[in-house]
């Protein structure tokens, strides 16, 4: 049983991983960012899970990320793109530089707890939005992680090469209750269906076969790019 | 003139850094950690530097990293090791992963203001305390940041193959103002003179041969290691 570090933001694809890690066996220690960001509730389903699971789940304030760029996605008074996340609606919701600052965290806390790897849950619909969830970035940022302690750590993204759909699939055999995942950019009480991640949630939900447990505010979780 | 980004300390090595890419005719925008660090002395060197040089210098808390990890460096009731640096007394001044953090920031900086690379001060010396100030942990963090964004952003550790007498040199023909730059790792009013960083300093200008303006609480500054 190997202590490794998962990166769990609290929607679909990390709470997915942080299932799927412990099902290896492997001996998870969790870390979730705070970076002001609109949806909280992500926040909330992270400790929800972790609770049940793990002894130890570090949130780790990255208010910071505020300070050195700007992002509809943590300042409240810019508006949240809607539609399909394409170029340049997206580009919006962009915090610069995000994952290799939160992998970078992640590590120091694997080297702290002895850690063998680091995981998180980037996948193959990111990489065309995200920079920083391309393959090649991942392996570059394994190969600096391997030298920034005497100690080899991994990064490990099993979901790379993976669509939501293919997450989902994995989730269900291991009884994910994904009403306790949030994936839509907006801070309202119930999830908004319209805004380009709830479309992405609800179209990988299609295509897997499975029903989304979660309640939105429009349309429903079975056609939800007819509405 | 192009825009970059420099990590500096208030350290000498990363003071030089600022004056030598100013003369170069970039147009710097600096950023410092505070990771509550006993020398708060160093930040206000940053600052005293900043102020006269620059138009943007941005104080970046990074406390996080104290939740993340254990080290007299951040944690007051930990004695500071003396003498020179050698493993294990200097392990224990070690922040994890420390510069793949601040580069992460550093660039998450670059990004949004659109600067073709960060600098930081990384220097020979470093090598064999710090994993992660070794050339081929640079070069990996290099490969990295060249994909973190849309916009290619390159790190560049000029000092890299140097020693802190070589720096002190290139300062030197820059008229770097060396009683402006803190280097002791107890936050005393006067630096000890004794700790592992102090005698590194004292020696690196005896080699150099150049009198170091600070003054101490203990021995001369010329011949520091036959105290």
């Amino acid at each position: 049983m190997s202590d490794v570090v998962v990166i769990v933001s609290g929607g679909m694809d990390s709470v997915t991983l942080l299932y799927d890690v412990i099902s290896q066996g492997h001996k998870p220690h969790v870390i979730t960012f705070n970076y002001n960001q609109r949806h909280q509730k992500e926040i909330q389903c992270a400790k929800y899970h972790c609770e049940k699971l793990v002894p130890d789940h570090l949130i780790v304030n990255l208010g910071v990320l505020n300070e050195l760029a700007e992002s509809s996605l943590t300042r409240p008074n810019l508006p949240v793109p809607e539609g399909n996340y394409d170029e340049p609606s997206m580009k919006a919701t962009v915090v610069p530089n995000r994952n290799m600052v939160m992998i970078s965290l992640a590590t120091a806390l694997a080297i702290s707890t002895k850690s063998e790897a680091v995981y998180y849950g980037a996948h193959a619909g990111d990489h065309t939005i995200y920079p920083d969830c391309r393959p090649e970035f991942v392996k570059a940022m394994d190969v600096a992680m391997k030298l920034c302690d005497w100690r080899r750590i991994e990064l490990r993204a099993p979901y790379l090469r993976m669509t939501k759909a293919d997450i989902l699939r994995i989730g269900k055999t291991l009884n994910v209750d994904y009403n306790q995942t949030w994936t839509c950019y907006k801070g309202e009480q119930l999830s908004c269906g319209q805004c380009g991640s709830c479309r992405e949630r609800l179209e990988a939900f299609e295509i897997a076969s499975m029903t989304d447990p979660l309640p939105y505010q429009v349309g429903t979780n079975r056609k939800p790019l007819e509405g």
